[in-house]
């Protein structure tokens, strides 16, 4: 082409690229259409916030602390890695994930930037646009972030909050189509709390080994259950379904700031050999974690006490024992309690509060009203319930139980019986 | 569908996206093709390696390790921050970042996981599959991989190696077509050592301006120039043509390590609008760098001493001045003298050196000769090169330069003259 005779453009316009317009982050768009001015009279009580460092109550482990402290001070750990991640890392890992029925090597695993960036690896490497994968409903948003700014569908199974949020695998039959590339398991899960039995781990696996389809298990909450349950590595069930497990340091040792995830490649009879030279690929994009945090992971890993697992647990679960109880009181709300994660989900009579349209109206009363933000199920593609953060300091919890309590009263609204909270 | 109707795929195949395999990084992919068996006699040097921390001769500033320290123990950095970085650590570089004609506040600031990510974010958010962005050849491979693995093409214009590198201008305005989409300018430049001057930024964004294409700015050694030049930003000489540019903490702070990269949007009349919101929402994919990074960057922007750079800047140019002094002395040698940044790019005469055929032969056998490993010029898409780094121990420097020019002694082979290397 000659310049010379080249039509530029006379203005200036420079659109954003379909991939940017594309993405989206539900919560955000939900949360900040939303009218949040707290009651001036009650000091806020924010439940809404997955992280639990906002509090200061949940402190990391000192053995992480003095980790990344010692990788400091040998200036050994400045330079760049693999983008795959430092083999000694690599290892810890796999030592740390691997059981006797699904053992891996440093080999099988790829570190990323935290565990978002491990989904957005394998949701990237396993689907084109065009095609789909399952995934939960209610759902954490990031999948349909991840997958639809790719043009990637969703399609939802739903969870069934009777059976404690175990998955409707006839509805994840039903879903399955020959576009499908994948199914997404959360477990255990945001926002439900919930932790699978093996038994409904190996039905789903069934499912996925029937369609021959492989598996995304969000594992960030792994061995985040509470005492006495068992959390179940969903690979561990299987010698025949692929499974890519993400998880990271993010949950358990309570840093997700730090931005250290992984990814395992749990391959079976070598079916995953181009989508794990894929997934190795797409991580030279953005070459790897942190690498302080990356020399840190062993002792994290190795050295951290099981003792501050223990006292995590115990902190979040006696939680959610206050608030099962106090909310399973209050009439038109159905709190359903978790076995592990750090949330739980509270459902509410929508005949019961006639007044609410949507849980976002419902969410958005409960700040006006009572200074308590709770997310509504609707950043979860849910409706009617409202996620709850188990790890505040106790002291809130009380609290606000009492506000949520008055709020639901006051609202409550039986037409059928003639009761309206308001004349209370 | 009926699910008992639907045909289920009868034996596991599991192929990776199209953009898993589209993303190539061509270092690796010629890398670890080339047989790299260093001479048993000789110690290996390797001038390959972009990394100024690994020989352990240049540390990292001591304020920033004392900085990462303190955020560790002010356990006030382990949680989530804002997808596009903390309020702090955008302000603190804003004020860095910002001249008198190109003013920037926290707002124009997104915080990434290293440079690469702040280029994959620019990258992806300008340019839709089918169009094309124009690169510098020699140049930067992570653009090519970053593209590529996208689908939008890169066109590649031409540097001169005869005027320091200089875009050649015709070129670039020749290659521009309806649908290119950005021109990426790296400045200073790696693999070149190049710095431009005011008057060539102001030749470029003139045909900007004409063609009304936005800039990336790939200035991740932004100020890393020998004493006695200058850097411009090319966003401080342009009222007019938007700019993203794109920088970090790695080279200038000797910390490619701990991935704390920056996008800075200086947008011009609003037209970036819509690029602006879609950079913010792609940062929504992996949730920003990590924290502890973050919290250090004010101290370190603002407390590094002027005498960390000069030192670092110092050490490079005398080695930059040995190798240039004597490899200029090596028939058939030609290299290029930089102006900054920690690269020299020397040339060889490929009909004195009939014996390779390509770049990649002369490097490959400069390692087995002589245990000296340089990249070949086609990691960035040109030929007859070698790439240089500069950060390496003084003391290897002469001996590296004794050793090449033996190899190049060995190999010189003047045919018209009648002079071969062999026979000397």
């Amino acid at each position: 082409m000659d310049p010379k005779t080249k039509k530029a453009k006379t203005c200036w316009n420079v659109p954003a690229s379909t991939i940017a317009e594309q993405t989206f982050n539900p919560i955000r768009n939900i949360v900040d259409s939303m009218k949040l001015t707290p009651n001036p009279e009650k000091e806020m009580i924010a439940l809404s916030i997955g992280d639990p460092t906002v509090f200061g109550n949940l402190p990391d482990p000192e053995v992480a602390e003095e980790a990344v402290i010692a990788a400091v001070r040998a200036r050994k750990s400045n330079g760049y890695g693999p983008s795959v991640g430092c083999k000694m890392a690599r290892e810890a890992v796999a030592k740390h994930i691997s059981t006797p029925s699904a053992t891996v090597t440093a080999q099988d695993v790829i570190l990323c930037s935290g565990c978002s960036s491990a989904l957005d690896l394998c949701i990237t490497c396993l689907a084109n646009p065009g095609q789909n994968i399952l995934i939960p409903r209610p759902g954490f948003s990031i999948y349909k972030t991840l997958a639809e700014s790719l043009g990637i569908s969703i399609l939802m199974y739903d969870l069934i909050p009777e059976k404690s949020w175990e998955a409707d695998l006839g509805h994840m039959e039903e879903l399955i189509d020959v576009n499908t590339a994948a199914i997404i398991v959360t477990n255990p899960s945001n926002p439900c709390g919930s932790v699978y039995s093996q038994r409904h781990l190996e039905d789903i696996l069934a499912l996925a080994e029937k369609y021959k389809l492989p598996i995304i298990a969000d594992e960030i909450y792994e061995h985040f259950v509470f005492p006495g349950l068992k959390y179940h590595p969903i690979a561990s069930l299987t010698k025949d379904v692929p499974v890519l497990s993400c998880g990271g340091l993010t949950k358990r040792y309570l840093v997700p700031g730090w931005r250290l995830g992984w990814i395992i490649i749990n391959d079976r009879h070598d079916v995953l050999t181009q989508v794990k030279s894929g997934l190795v690929r797409l991580s030279q994009r953005i070459l790897g974690p942190n690498s302080l945090i990356q020399a840190a992971v062993p002792d994290i890993l190795e050295k951290t006490p099981a003792s501050f697992y223990l006292e995590t647990l115990n902190y979040i679960k006696r939680n959610a024992d206050v608030f099962y109880e106090r909310l399973s009181a209050v009439p038109g709300l159905v709190p359903v309690m978790p076995q592990g994660a750090m949330y739980m989900m509270v459902g509410y009579d929508k005949d019961l509060f006639p007044e609410f349209k949507t849980d976002i109206d419902f969410t958005q009363s409960l700040v006006t009203e009572q200074s308590v933000f709770c997310l509504p199920s609707t950043c979860f593609q849910y409706s009617n319930y409202f996620r709850i953060v188990l790890t505040v300091p106790t002291e809130k919890v009380t609290e606000a139980c009492d506000r949520i309590q008055e709020f639901c009263s006051n609202h409550y609204t039986d037409v059928l019986n003639g009761v309206n909270g308001h004349q209370h």
